[in-house]
């Protein structure tokens, strides 16, 4: 039966200081770096055990994945990082405080901008502080300028199909770590949440959520590591 | 022109107890994990940069190989983390701490073992606390159970020509982060080094050595990078 793990990226430096993060490259905190590897002893002292490692471009989904690694002895699994695997791009909001931004707009604005399913924040103006146009890393990309959840689904879904789908048909257990709607969009697509629930569940940091998965990958059980 | 780093991993804990490692996995130590840095620092500092990563299955290059990307802003790249880059097996060495085996044996005959080009140590025995036979991460792989330098090269060359060459014939600019033995295996094919005078080549810890490469990857410079 295949296994499949997800994990969010432990806290970062935005989480921290409540910031609109989304493609922004922010580095994790202490704590996360430590849930990072508190996530990797939990999955080794449970005898989990993987073949191939999936990440985004982002360093504290990638970190968040080599400190687990190192701590489960399994630094040497192959790891492919894509962008498809970011997280949700804020587009305009990134960068502001999230209790700042709720004072300016109001909070019912910003809880649409947050919670709803397909309408984004407002685009990120070019040229901004935060444009990742001139980023190396997604040279020869169509960076979004924004992204609803529904936007988010729409590319993570397609690199699953393509990537992950085959690999775990051919029997490989598989870990990804991501990022809170990267992984709620394939939560919702295992899970069949409906558009209405998915942009209300959290994915908390650090915690290992299992998959046990039937061979057409249909979800037969999901779990948080630490609760079992 | 393609550019083409080395970078030995930083000091492990058996270099610092002074003991034959090989494929044994041994992690790096703080000063390790501070040369690997410094390692990233200093590239960044030179302006180098690079597409793509190859290291070793072992966690002190993989380890420095990370540390210095993160250093560099680099996570994010690609790496292909393969067997043929593995330090030299040491055979039934492994594990041994040289000032010891130098009064077991003799300080010649340790010099012949560490310093010949093609006299490989006494085999590893089958069963032997040191024996990675059950190791998942080499299954399928005829694993050595010793190896002199020009075994090691006969294995590392094949997968250069490959993986890398490729590569560097694309115009991908290429750090590899490997062992001492491997290095030399690269260096003795790059620089045209003898036999004999191979085995004495010290490759240190932790420091970039840069090779510029003609179009048809014929070294026409290196030098360890904290040197320009």
């Amino acid at each position: 039966m295949p296994t499949l793990v997800l994990i969010r990226h432990g806290q970062s430096t935005w989480n921290l200081e409540n910031r609109f993060t989304g493609w922004w490259d922010v580095n994790l905190t202490e704590l996360g770096i430590e849930e990072a590897r508190t996530a990797g002893e939990l999955m080794a002292a449970k005898g989990l055990d993987f073949d191939l490692c999936f990440t985004s471009l982002q360093t504290r989904a990638i970190k968040t994945l080599n400190l687990a690694l190192e701590a489960m002895g399994r630094l040497w699994l192959p790891v492919e990082k894509d962008w498809h695997l970011n997280e949700r791009h804020y587009g305009g909001l990134t960068g502001l405080n999230k209790a700042e931004t709720a004072a300016l707009h109001g909070d019912d604005q910003v809880k649409i901008w947050r919670r709803s399913f397909d309408i984004p924040p407002p685009a990120q103006e070019s040229g901004s502080e935060f444009d990742l146009t001139n980023d190396r890393r997604y040279a020869g990309i169509d960076i979004p300028n924004t992204e609803s959840l529904k936007d988010t689904i729409a590319r993570v879904l397609p690199y699953w199909e393509a990537r992950i789908v085959p690999e775990l048909k051919a029997g490989k257990r598989v870990v990804i770590s991501a990022h809170g709607n990267s992984l709620r969009s394939l939560v919702k697509h295992l899970s069949h949440i409906s558009d209405d629930e998915i942009a209300s569940l959290e994915i908390p940091t650090g915690q290992p959520i299992v998959y046990q998965l039937d061979g057409n990958l249909a979800a037969t059980d999901r779990y948080y590591l630490n609760e079992r």
